[in-house]
């Protein structure tokens, strides 16, 4: 591949061409919307048309939207082919970390869910993962026990640490890779501890990573 | 985007970041399972990892998946950004064309709507996409107005034609840039006519576009 070639992970947003994201990946997280704590990873994806890089612009809520939650999460950056991967090699095919924003039009999941149809309209808009600075491997030295937290206009709504995770990182990706090949570039997001909650336009939400770093995006309505 | 600058949409498989798809495009095939037609293009996405040329080896039924469906469809190649793109220019943003099998785990996707699950499992599994070769929009002049078959081993399981889709290849791309943009070198995949049906390992599926193209692909289990 042309982009892979390039490896400069430090523009994964660019080139990548793939993220995988895991929902209900904290217990309490399970328990604030009412879902069981799953037995298996759930998976979906989101395409790299609904990146957003910090200074990019707003977030911009879908149009017909109602409820747009902010879901901060850990994104895993994958630096080598993923297929059929074993838990205990899944380290060795990371590059690096960044923190994301799963946003989710929580209106249209509850629509999806309900009429059993795909999460796609929820997960998939433009600007729907606003991302930060991509982090190393040297960075970020134990991704399984980081704090990360997520506050609406100097609100703090969320503050967990990926510790709770339900499946761990080499879980995850050692599934995921039994079903989809990961390549160089992709992202894997894994899901949000408690408190995610609507923002609405002329909000600003920050972000941070234990002590790595913080990010921020106004919200906006996609006119 | 240094995969988009290079432009040649001969190998949009190699670089093109998104494939959206339209589900229940075609009365007869909504019927077939019992759904009702929609009254706006019903979304999900597959990922580039799911891509299978010709010739690079069996389509892969996904562990656990005990009914495999064949869904034939015209699939478009994006050309330039579409963005809130307007029906009457859809057209000139197209850069051509390819045939496609939309596979779909559809025991999978049971359990999915079921649930009120994502549709990932189902649709988005290592070689869910096998695809022709490109063709130009020279090549295929009236796409609203082309014959598509499938047959397995042989027997014919579908053969339809894209005029009688539901929602038009205009209707269906301004509707699509409304949520999620599209870049060159994405592929938009149009659905299925009637005629879905369960494939084995050993089967082989081969379907073809007008006068334009076949293709060829064999069945194998995932070991
Ligand atoms: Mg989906
Ligand atoms: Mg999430
Ligand atoms: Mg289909």
């Amino acid at each position: 591949m042309a982009a892979a070639q390039t490896q400069n992970f430090a523009r994964f947003v660019q080139w990548g061409r793939n993220v995988v994201a895991v929902g209900r990946n904290y217990k309490d997280h399970c328990a604030e919307l009412g879902n069981a704590v799953p037995t298996k990873p759930l998976l979906f994806m989101k395409p790299p048309s609904s990146y957003l890089e910090e200074g990019a612009g707003p977030i911009l809520l879908p149009r017909g939207c109602t409820n747009c939650h902010h879901e901060v999460e850990l994104g895993v950056v994958i630096g080598s082919v993923c297929r059929d991967v074993e838990e205990k090699d899944v380290m060795s095919h990371i590059a690096g970390y960044a923190l994301a924003l799963d946003m989710t039009a929580r209106d249209f999941q509850d629509e999806a869910k309900k009429k059993g149809n795909p999460w796609t309209m929820a997960k998939c808009f433009d600007t729907a993962l606003p991302v930060s600075k991509f982090l190393t491997k040297q960075e970020l030295v134990d991704p399984n026990n980081v704090t990360l937290w997520c506050k609406v206009n100097d609100e703090m709504r969320q503050n967990g640490t990926t510790s709770d995770m339900v499946f761990s990182i080499p879980y995850l990706i050692s599934y995921i890779s039994q079903y989809f090949t990961l390549n160089p570039g992709d992202l894997v997001l894994t899901g949000t501890p408690a408190g995610v909650g609507s923002v609405q336009p002329g909000d600003v939400i920050s972000a941070g990573l234990g002590d790595l770093l913080t990010m921020k995006f106004p919200v906006a309505q996609r006119k």
